[in-house]
């Protein structure tokens, strides 16, 4: 990367930093044989999987043995939604919030032949508990899910109260924390949680599974291992352990930075005419800011940005297709045409963020003339 | 890895060498971002999949739009074996040779519902063919698969003759190249085909499908990339292809010479008693080798080589569990307790071979000596 580029679509991928290369490079050394053999390479193999689990289980705060890789997140919610569905014969139907990523919204509707109902959110991102409440309490739910934190808007769901309404209803909840793990406190109350180690600062390619001790499940596929059929990376593994301990450790100090210049990013937003920045400003992460805009497609936005030197996302940031307009956004009733993401890892520097505000204004008035757009 | 260890076991492993350490490396420089995405980071990463998967098709003789990474080869089977069959509706029965690996009947049993017909192999190994045509001639039949080589025994079917049964009868035929691909010329006679880059020698935590155009599937699973849901890690796709580079460049020399150490390795095993080696002496791979074992344990031999340095296999290379007695063995009516598989990869010396030889004989009489054992 040139040295003047800057990379702010850190919502499911950033630079690996120079202590995760190091874990790579140890991993790949030591942790290239098969981790399910007899000799010294594969115990060795094995043993820096376990090293991993436990360090990852250990944020999470869950067991060892109940913490899972899985060779991709999408391959987490598949197993995840199958194995719990399976134990819960008789039951047919998942509850899951409208803005829960495809690859949620897929499983549980593959899983359940259909039967999902989508329970909306408000206008800041947080779901309707009452309309939670009362789906929930149709005798055929197998299973709830509800993401913690959204990986577009940044808004934190208020779990403690989902997770009181599934208890009581005896509905297992998986929560999908594959866009907070790392850069906010991690949940507590799930039955079944899944997280992305690239968003955290990991390598791609990996997903973690973890499961409470309690929460029944039923392998659904027949293969020999229910979480990672046909295994997955050591090295990956061990570099998805490290990195997020670098993050955990820094945690505090890098919300506090980063959520300051969302901050600023905000006002720069609020600064401009026919674009609002959407979510929850209190309970959200701190890291990520999407802003809607009005008459502008998200896609030039993010091309002529690029060609400054800036990388933002826009579209759905899990969505199948990268630029369909954000589910997320049409949900929560934003008037939306096309819409930047911004999310920030802990490399970038204040000046960074001084920049894009400085480009930003110049940038979208290029697209809106681009597009023969001059104003309402 | 100490100076004095030796790794015997490159049946699915082996050690990375220093090229595909160097692509590992400008892998993760290059090619952490998300390769979905619009800008400069993502269009880099999607480079380096495009570069590797037009490597490896070129390897494969495929068309490298017709050439996909999976997470896994286990992930591989599954979406291979489902897509082809759902695009044989009202056909629901597979024809499957009976030592193929558990991945694959695992994913031809799943899809099927169990409707598996399992084709014989004579003690070479090699297909029962005029069963196999007899099986195939069955309209209900939507799917056959069969192996190119074996990862236990090294036997290398007539994939010929197999395709062009298959053909005749309009039947789609899955090749199993996980065992072959690199160490010998790839087949070109299937429909579609499934290999290993940690066979290899490239990273672990990846597999490859590549299909013929006019092969029909559909996409069984919702999810939007029917090969690689989720996504794969793209340092590990490069690493992939450069491994695969390399194992071609020196096929022919690496056959020759690794092939001459298994035959020393088969006079060894020739010379002690209650153990046979296994497989087609002619139609093999060059690299691997099993010695099946009258009354001894697989187990204890592998932990014994094991303390004196030495790595091998036993039990099923595939299976679940790393020590069930090898299915492989006992459809081929191999009279066997336990076994020793042996697989070279290119790094490994003439002295190494030496040594394990030396050590062999002491190694087994050890055993028997702890089981009580002496001699029939």
């Amino acid at each position: 990367m040139s040295a003047t580029r800057m990379f702010l679509d850190s919502s499911g991928s950033a630079p690996l930093t120079p202590r995760v290369t190091d874990a790579l490079r140890a991993g790949f050394a030591d942790g290239w044989a098969d981790p399910n053999r007899l000799h010294a390479e594969s115990r060795r193999a094995r043993a820096l999987v376990e090293g991993a689990r436990a360090a990852v289980a250990d944020v999470l705060g869950a067991q060892t043995e109940y913490v899972h890789f899985t060779p991709s997140v999408n391959i987490a919610f598949e197993r995840v939604t199958a194995g719990i569905c399976a134990a819960r014969r008789g039951r047919d139907r998942a509850v899951v919030s409208a803005i829960e990523r495809d690859a949620l919204l897929d499983s549980a509707h593959h899983v359940t032949r259909g039967h999902v109902d989508l329970v909306s959110v408000d206008s800041l991102g947080h779901l309707d508990l009452a309309q939670f409440s009362s789906l929930t309490s149709d005798p055929a739910t197998a299973v709830a899910a509800v993401q913690h934190a959204n990986h577009e808007i940044g808004t934190v769901q208020r779990l403690a109260d989902i997770h009181a309404i599934t208890q009581e209803r005896s509905v297992p909840l998986i929560v999908d924390a594959t866009a907070s793990i790392g850069h906010i406190e991690a949940p507590q109350d799930w039955d079944a949680l899944v997280a992305n180690p690239a968003d955290w600062g990991g390598p791609a390619g990996l997903g973690v599974v973890a499961m409470r001790p309690q929460t029944r499940w039923l392998q659904a596929w027949p293969d020999g291992d229910p979480w990672a059929p046909g295994g997955i990376s050591v090295p990956l593994a061990l570099a998805a352990a490290v990195a997020l301990q670098e993050r955990v450790e820094q945690q505090q100090e890098t919300a506090t930075r980063l959520g300051g210049y969302v901050d600023e990013i905000r006002a720069a937003f609020d600064n401009l005419e026919e674009v609002a920045v959407v979510g929850d400003t209190n309970e959200r992460l701190p890291h990520v800011l999407t802003a809607a805009f009005l008459y502008l497609d998200g896609e030039p936005l993010v091309t002529r940005l690029d060609r400054e030197g800036i990388a933002v996302g826009s579209g759905s940031a899990c969505g199948k297709e990268t630029f369909e307009p954000s589910r997320v956004l049409e949900v929560m009733g934003a008037l939306t045409h096309g819409n930047l993401r911004v999310g920030l890892h802990p490399g970038i520097a204040h000046e960074d963020v001084r920049r894009f505000i400085e480009v930003l204004p110049r940038v979208i008035s290029d697209v809106k003339s681009d597009m023969g757009v001059f104003g309402s």
